[in-house]
């Protein structure tokens, strides 16, 4: 096991009924920006609900976060937080809208332009507003760690910054408040938080068994739930309830604490979202079964276990265990409706250079858990993921 | 899944020389008394150690603290504090410094007798001093938890408190301070933390499917590293690292987050440890396997699971390998030196009167996740254990 720091002070609050709890987790006296992607949190009701546990404090609501949120949408709500003192933000939504409160409680307190925060990765963020999440995506994590991603839509860029300033004080895990999603929305997080798994599992051993054996609980967990999920005709709590759960838990902090971690697939996804707008979790998707087969033969150890603990395959050699266990992979994202080929989304050998040409330019040339991943590496995933 | 909060502040430095980390961990201004057991860290060269990484800090040590810590014993350490004005306690030991450091840190706040903190069971406390933890014995949890247990030597009580005030700010992992345990120390240790994890997972189905997942991975590393690490000749870092952690996490909130717990076999224990003085860990080897006997009935869904996921039980009728289950759990007990029968600790029949009598003394007349074991139960349960 390496050494490790551990430390999330994130207060979650979990199950049916808990945005009433509101009144209990934000300050007395805060004066609350309440921050929202899109319409469905005011037409499902959960924006009134919101309002409602708020009581007497003062609040307003910045709208129109958009998936992959960025830069420029930010830095309006900023100016907002700014001209209304506002003191503490509550992020309403997924992934996309905390990502953009830990954004912006961090850009508040920066001089000059707040884009340094991703340049220099967060290692410039002193101090950061309060701030806490009503969960209504399971997917990200982002709801119980530190970390953002951030896109810059006029540089074509999304890059991810983290730091401890930036942990949620608390967040809301209301079960139902996942009924509303379309069925995309519910495959992207499946395969979100499978993949984040696999970004702190798929690696090489270093005798960590009790984090290897968590982060293979969370991949068993998903492939459980998943499906049943998606095929289901009315949401069942239950399955929401563990969805919802076993996302957080995938990127807590807490599998990947001690282990090596990739996030190689997230890097070279990330290029594919902001270039072709692609669905961060269908990035994922695409890049992780092309890049597992390139690597097999330095994440080996952890491709067997694999295998044999999480798709129960113990026949054929080595060779055919790793390849069936990719192949499992890929069919379980194909089984959400989650396509795993660029041409599922119009894009061809020709669009593998100026992937290729981006990842170069943000410095991500040495990506993987071996940092061995180099830009032409990354091209023959590309070109093995047509 | 049943709603829950889980909110887990303590910061976790892991690692071999993390001990040096207290001089960024502790406060810069700090006056820190430094709360110790025995003679062995001293002995050992952890508390130079410690006094080390303090650097300028103004400190002092307090030692004596039992097995079993001591209400009479904490008060004398809660005098010390006062007298020498110190704003910072740090435990350096297992379970039972940490226990004993949370009683203080509360305590010293308290009107009156502190021992009304046991009778609230922790409800009377409104603030704590700050403390940190250095573990030495890996067990309890004690050190990522806001739980203790203190034991009043006059009037022969062992009671439980916990309070959100009570958390480690931090606890260091140091698995190289583990290898001057004493074997008894270390099985006491591996008992403990799996029964901790059974106490919350042996339970009935919630559907709360990622923490049993997770309950199951701490109990199959346990089953892995606990033996070996019995017979090693010479201590191995990577199965120390695992045990060490794999303990905390049993007993950290997060298995226990959602889901219904039991902890019948910890009361029973107390009342054995507090009459009888037998170690913590061996009265909870005594007690579970008869308990699980008893109760199989209400706990045969997850008894089922339990045998198959944990032990690989598949064969046979529901009975049979529920049976096998308990078996193979006393087996894996008895198989690091710890006695699983009341007989080997000297103690026959004539004794179980007196242990329901304290039971019912102290309020424990309707223990278990069903409320259900009555003090008849709990006899039977004890005669079972013979």
């Amino acid at each position: 096991m390496l050494n490790f720091d551990f430390h999330n002070p994130t207060h979650i609050a979990f199950g049916e009924g808990r945005v009433a709890d509101l009144d209990r987790l934000v300050p007395a006296q805060a004066r609350v920006l309440i921050l929202v992607g899109g319409a469905s949190a005011e037409k499902n009701g959960t924006l009134a609900e919101v309002r409602q546990a708020l009581g007497a404090r003062t609040h307003a609501t910045f709208s129109g976060i958009e998936p992959n949120p960025s830069y420029e949408t930010a830095l309006r709500a900023v100016q907002q937080v700014r001209e209304g003192s506002f003191d503490f933000l509550l992020a309403v939504g997924g992934g996309s809208v905390i990502d953009a409160v830990k954004f912006i409680a961090a850009a508040v307190h920066i001089e000059g332009d707040p884009w340094s925060i991703l340049e220099k990765r967060g290692r410039n963020i002193a101090r950061a507003m309060p701030f806490g999440a009503v969960l209504t995506l399971p997917a990200t994590g982002s709801e119980m760690n530190n970390g953002s991603v951030i896109t810059h839509r006029a540089k074509g860029a999304k890059l991810p910054f983290s730091s401890a300033h930036c942990f949620p004080r608390f967040a809301v895990l209301d079960p139902t408040k996942t009924y509303t999603l379309p069925p995309q929305q519910l495959a992207n997080g499946v395969v979100d938080a499978f993949v984040h798994t696999t970004e702190q599992y798929l690696t090489y051993p270093v005798n960590a068994l009790v984090q290897d054996r968590f982060a293979e609980g969370i991949l068993q967990t998903l492939v459980e739930v998943g499906p049943r999920i998606l095929a289901a005709p009315e949401p069942v709590y239950a399955d929401r309830a563990n969805m919802m759960w076993t996302a957080t838990l995938a990127l807590n902090g807490l599998i990947g604490a001690g282990v090596p971690q990739d996030w190689a697939t997230h890097m070279i996804g990330h290029e594919l979202t902001a270039l072709h707008g692609i669905d961060h979790a269908r990035t994922l998707a695409i890049v992780l079964p092309a890049l597992l087969n390139d690597r097999r033969e330095s994440k080996r150890a952890k491709l067997l276990q694999y295998a044999e603990r999480v798709w129960g395959l113990r026949e054929g050699d080595e060779e055919a265990r790793i390849s069936a266990a990719i192949e499992r992979t890929r069919a379980f994202f194909e089984s959400l409706g989650v396509p795993t080929r660029l041409g599922a989304y119009g894009l061809g050998a020709e669009h593998v250079d100026a992937v290729v040409a981006q990842l170069e330019a943000h410095g991500m040339v040495k990506l993987g858990e071996q940092r061995d991943i180099t830009p032409e590496v990354a091209r023959r995933i590309l070109l093995a993921a047509l």
